[in-house]
């Protein structure tokens, strides 16, 4: 940290005025400025409160429409300048508090006239955020340790259909699963409470099945129980979990929100699986909202211990390269003392065919992947996909080709798509 | 409600293969259905769990780039259909909860590959989520009757500079308003607690001026505290607030989050004046995102009683309609027996100019209006700044053009900046 009782975030920022008039006008929006001077921002209380504009480097500049609408001077195309921008605010003014501190580096600033793209890239924050926020209560060792994965990525998979199974009906899946034995099972994030599926009685049912055969094999494959709700029932549901036996609970970010989060963070026992579902809206077009590096580093501190990176060659859109610049930094300490390591999920349309091209990538087996149908349609069966799936992460880590360990194992043949 | 029983919620969706497979897919995975077949996916339970495409209506279709990134066939461009769809859920699988109905109906979906652009533009509830939730305790009817405004809008302020002053600035500048007969004033989004303006400070600060004055004219000015933060933080600033007699609590939306929120709303013995900072990430580009009629249904079932809206010819992107059809959702019944109707809060930019625009925009004068600098830096002082937007008010609601009423008033000239 250059300014250890400042606070700093990075932008890429478009406008079509001057970037240096742009970054002083968000600057000051930010802060202690408004549109017209007020009789009280004296040159002390600007020394005092103002944002400061750190740096600012161009990109680009070019001649084209407005990538977000706007109220612009002209309705075609203009001069557009594409900048890189730090901006820093002084914690006496903003207080170390991560709900307060979204409103300063990303509250209005979006909307602003001069702004025609702006998207937040990185945060960086004094150590007095990580004196206060705890992080992950059990991170990567401690998802090891209750999971009894020692080394290699936790196997795992999201209980399909998503929605429409009784209680039975999940568990009758989950002791096919853990027969097969699966690391790690989650609720699908449309999957909390309701009529048909009542949280309690899946939990009782599931966990009657996974404390069996804890009882058999010696080994508890971890299941993240979807408690996302309001307040009180999060906290009824995290207690059930506990009293029966479960290890892990799940909970969707945008659903809940920071303030929730935090407070679940402080009762809770057991890690959380942190959902980002939602993060569509929140970052798809490239000019606007939040990169994953940014975002991530709030729930992290906040204290998640599994987090979503969407997967390598994923059925949604993001490209491979974001997904593994996400993945990366999950594993990338956030400070010396408190590194906030969380374990990053790889999960949408994932199957044995990418665990070479993510290994590679991540040069590193500390993360979750849940195969959904790449596990649950496998045509032998679910502990055949279960099976097939820890053996093509075995021939990745071995630096093995897939053809290769296929020749091997039917089950690995079958769910890579290879005819005999 | 065509389906008692169901949830619905209108997109527009942008897609580059046919509507109607898209809108297949789309339902598909924010319900019973996954990337490929699933043994478990029966008849019955499709029939019990799957989301319906209760309509698609197509807006257009044209050859073009894509809005949004993604993976897609070519690089360039290609042809797009731009339609209207809506999907609904049975309320049995989602259960009757706003922060599982967000993962319904605004998760994964904005990801999904054959997306390039998606919109929530409505949302529906059934019944029971009226039956639960308890939306705003004050609303319009409260907030008048605790402001002691009968009829017309709120004249409110922002207290400017929004950071760096300490809790004897804020209470001196606050003092200076009440005694100009000012409604409603709140503080900056960027203004919670911190070492330079302590919350409970501030409060006991601001309380003393606010009280005194009230003993004096029989009228307490509104005082809405921004008391965002940690849920602990919110309960004690909250009983801080209610044993120094305030009138009002603010909190920043996308700060805290729903479920914070809902639990905010179950002890808030005041009105909460919900800010919606962050909201140009949610909605600025067109192909993406949130619209705000969608979105502040949510916070207004869940409670809120004052909702930001932007303001006429403000200083941020939002064009006068949307600010517009914003408000007036605020003034429309939610359902029969709960409308949870809450006073919009035009703000950004806001002074005398836009009075007569606002008013017949909106044909209400439930609103509250705050002028930052077009209170605080009125030439003659925030008093005749206050007088200043009041006078443009009863004009406006008078038909008189603000020409003809400056005449009376040079307060108002000075304010429309109209030389003598």
């Amino acid at each position: 940290m250059r300014h250890s009782n400042r606070i700093e975030a990075d932008y890429i920022l478009e406008t079509h005025i001057a970037p240096e008039k742009a970054a002083q006008i968000i600057a000051g929006e930010q802060s202690s400025g408004t549109f017209v001077a007020v009789p009280g921002e004296t040159p002390e209380l600007k020394a005092l409160a103002a944002a400061e504009v750190v740096s600012l480097e161009t990109i680009d500049t070019y001649t084209g429409r407005p990538a977000l609408e706007g109220r612009y001077p002209t309705d075609g195309a203009m001069l557009i300048h594409r900048v890189k921008m730090t901006l820093s605010w002084p914690l006496a003014t903003v207080g170390t508090s991560l709900p307060n501190l979204l409103a300063t580096v990303a509250g209005n600033l979006f909307e602003l006239a001069c702004v025609s793209g702006l998207r937040i890239t990185d945060i960086r924050l004094p150590v007095a955020f990580f004196d206060k926020y705890k992080g992950p209560a059990f991170g990567i060792a401690g998802t090891r340790e209750l999971s009894g994965v020692a080394t290699g990525p936790l196997v795992g998979t999201i209980i399909k259909p998503s929605v429409g199974l009784t209680p039975e009906q999940t568990a009758s899946a989950v002791s096919e699963l853990v027969t097969g034995g699966i690391d790690f099972i989650k609720d699908d994030e449309l999957q909390s409470d309701s009529d048909v599926c009542p949280f309690d009685q899946r939990v009782e049912q599931v966990m009657r099945v996974i404390n069996e055969s804890a009882d058999r094999t010696g080994r508890k494959a971890m299941y993240a129980f979807n408690l996302t709700g309001e307040l009180d029932e999060m906290r009824w549901r995290h207690d059930k979990l506990v009293s029966a036996g479960a290890t892990c609970l799940m909970v969707s970010l945008n659903s809940v929100g920071l303030a929730a989060f935090l407070e679940l963070r402080s009762f809770s026992q057991l890690p959380i699986h942190a959902h980002r579902n939602g993060w569509g809206y929140l970052t798809r077009h490239r000019s606007l909202g939040w990169s994953y590096v940014a975002w991530q580093k709030i729930w992290r501190l906040a204290g998640a211990d599994h987090m979503h990176v969407n997967g390598i060659d994923n059925k949604f859109s993001e490209d491979n390269e974001t997904v593994l610049q996400a993945a990366r930094e999950c594993l990338t300490p956030m400070s010396e003392d408190k590194p906030c390591l969380v374990m990053p999920v790889f999960s949408s349309g994932q199957s044995v065919l990418q665990a070479d091209s993510t290994y590679s990538g991540l040069k590193s087996d500390d993360l979750i992947v849940t195969a959904g149908g790449g596990i649950m349609a496998h045509p032998k069966g679910p502990a055949a996909g279960v099976q097939a799936l820890r053996e093509a992460w075995q021939a990745a880590m071995a630096g093995e080709a897939l053809s290769s360990a296929a020749e091997r194992s039917e089950n690995l043949r079958l769910a890579a798509g290879i005819r005999a």
